[in-house]
């Protein structure tokens, strides 16, 4: 093993120590405590490793380094936030790859004789994940242009702290100085697959062509309260009993579908009141639905509207669905594809082309600027979990192919070829 | 209607004044503000009411009055604190009116020349709902040994304040001179219906003469997080679908027996991590069966264990009951049915023996002394519920049966007959 890859697989295991958890895993929700000192930390690496730091307004964290004055960037990262309980390598593995690729490419140019098209910057986007504050994906929205950065900043966690207090309790204030969308002509990323294809079919690295389509909702059950005890079953509007309908309607409906065609989720709901004895008067929850199919997604939402009347009529409940975030069967630039596809069999790595089922920064950078996007196997797909697992053998193939990216993406391999 | 009625409904409409809701209801859960106002209100009219106000260890708010020293207790109330967004009559009504039956029948024996069989007291127990701190009915479980005062006192509410800090923002400390349980005779409760039996059958009084038997569990829903999108559906483990399939199946249960025969519901349940992209971990939810026959509620039992296994296994998670509280059929003391009955009839009320489905402390007081317990009707029985209401009609009347069961037990009707 090399010296760099002895010295990343110790940084990230340094770097996963912020916010550890007993069972192995780690929990450092967006602007908490333990994602700025994760942040924190990063930072000092990157002023190590001869990159500025700085920040934006919406808390998203750069190292820039200048090779070639006044031109724009090659922009590479992930996030370092993380789902409660969560895996130590979804986005952060992503960003410490990036840091390492951008500080070998630098050195390759400082080295050399002729300046590259780009300079680079890696990023770390602020609250990826979406948990502690709803949307997901929101620095990489507010850097987009998708959202406003007020709207990203009066966000509020379930304690009423908002994005712009839990910002102001990291260690570095934005100062102007942070490169915004018009500075970047590229973009790439490297993720776990959070998937088993991969695995599966003992393929090397995954080069990401385009994403599933979703759907997501926002469901109100609306019930009334009673005795839980004193009040007759007939009598009862339980907006739980409501949901747990939906719930299992949402469920029975991917038997509808060949295996792998339709993923449909309820993760969070809150119950009014939420008391022993009373039975709940409102349900609210987010529904997911997902698919590597755009006519199977609209048919499932045909066929889950019908359920959801039949299971309104069977509770005696009111049941509402708003969407809340959708997208369709979105593509990846073929250049960016081609360009990844040539470094995977430039290095000698078997690779295939793969859909991305959740949604990732790079979703949201590809709408703005051509970018390349990457996924190295994760063990048993496992995700948003303690155990998830990449191999080192994996985790370092993947940053040397995010190396090879970087390279092709900084000498302007894109650019001479057709970028979209 | 008279001076007394008129007095009687205006302060019930000025007590519903505290943690009164927008929607017409009360929010006053044990030991909050809203709840310390109304103890507050009530002590000050026991006071002007010439009965002596005393607090016991357990939060238990007492009114004494002297009519035969040393001689023990006739002790009528109920509880003041409700559910969250709860109705004004659950509770309050029933220690109002105890309040006025003991004015009256305390006024009538100082104005005769033959002193009473017992003293006179009421009472508002401390907790009878358990929905901010569980268990329920904490205050009478306290005064009737049925729970240790110390693991009241610790008991915390979801934000980890403890019963003993709550009662502290009390307006009364305890000074040892509330009533324990040894110096109580006899016990004596009015309370809604919060069923519709009464209203159906156009009876004006209830004296209730059972409990339904019932068993509550907490279940544990053990899963695994993973991503809701990437997760194939036939890896998930996914708690909060194997949650929504024990609710149904509980529901469902009920349709395998006659109406009326059987009442399940789940109503508080607790999701980790409840994050809108991770299949839940784990759930925790209550689980209550209730039936006026105990082998109804065997069966059921009996049938839901087999569904969760079947639920279990769908869901490929692990799914555990624990019993927390159960009780049979219970009787309360046929003597003390039948002074009820008579007092009905003394004053020309229709009246029917019902059961109460509902806990209420005098579940627990009838288990220490000859108890009566009385119920008046529920409009459309709509209870736990800021609609709950109960005509003023049959709320005067009920104070006028509470009055005469009073007057009964305080000059020693019950003691002359078999008490038991």
């Amino acid at each position: 093993m090399s010296t760099t890859d002895t010295q990343f697989l110790e940084d990230f295991a340094e770097m996963s120590r912020f916010g550890a958890t007993p069972g192995g895993g780690v929990d450092r929700q967006a602007g908490t405590q333990a994602d700025h000192a994760t942040r924190k930390w990063f930072g000092d690496w990157l002023a190590r490793h001869g990159f500025e730091e700085t920040v934006d307004d919406a808390g998203n964290q750069f190292g820039t380094v200048e090779l070639n004055p006044g031109a724009p960037y090659v922009l590479v990262g992930s996030h370092l936030d993380s789902q409660p309980l969560a895996g130590r390598y979804d986005g952060a593995y992503g960003v410490l790859a990036a840091a390492y690729a951008c500080a070998r490419v630098a050195e390759e140019f400082g080295a050399g004789t002729q300046a590259p098209a780009y300079n680079l910057a890696v990023v770390n986007w602020f609250n990826e994940e979406g948990s502690r504050f709803a949307p997901s994906m929101m620095g990489s929205s507010v850097f987009t242009g998708k959202m406003p950065l007020e709207s990203a900043l009066a966000t509020t966690d379930g304690g009423g702290i908002t994005v712009g207090q839990a910002l102001a309790g990291g260690h570095r204030r934005p100062d102007g100085k942070a490169p915004g969308l018009a500075s970047v002509a590229l973009y790439a990323e490297i993720h776990i697959e959070q998937g088993r294809t991969l695995e599966e079919s003992g393929t090397d690295v995954g080069i990401v062509h385009r994403t599933w389509a979703a759907s997501k909702y926002r469901v109100t059950v609306d019930g009334a309260q009673s005795h839980t005890g004193a009040t007759r079953m007939e009598d009862r509007r339980d907006a739980l009993y409501g949901a747990a309908l939906v719930i299992t309607a949402a469920r029975e409906l991917t038997a509808e579908f060949e295996p792998g065609l339709l993923h449909t989720s309820v993760s969070e709901m809150n119950v009014l009141p939420n008391s022993p004895v009373t039975v709940a008067r409102q349900v609210l929850m987010n529904l997911d639905l997902r698919s590597p199919d755009e006519d199977v997604l609209a048919r499932a939402v045909a066929l889950l509207d019908k359920r959801i009347i039949d299971a309104a009529e069977s509770s005696r409940t009111a049941i509402a669905l708003e969407l809340t975030h959708s997208w369709g069967l979105v593509g990846y630039q073929p250049a960016g594809v081609e360009l990844g596809r040539k470094s995977a069999e430039h290095l000698g790595f078997t690779h295939a082309d793969v859909m991305t089922v959740a949604g990732h920064d790079s979703t949201n950078l590809k709408d703005a600027v051509p970018t390349v996007m990457l996924f190295v196997p994760s063990v048993e797909g496992i995700s948003h979990n303690e155990a998830e697992y990449t191999r080192d053998d994996d985790a370092l193939r993947g940053m040397e192919l995010l190396t090879e990216v970087t390279r092709r993406l900084a000498r302007g391999d894109l650019r001479k070829e057709n970028p979209r």
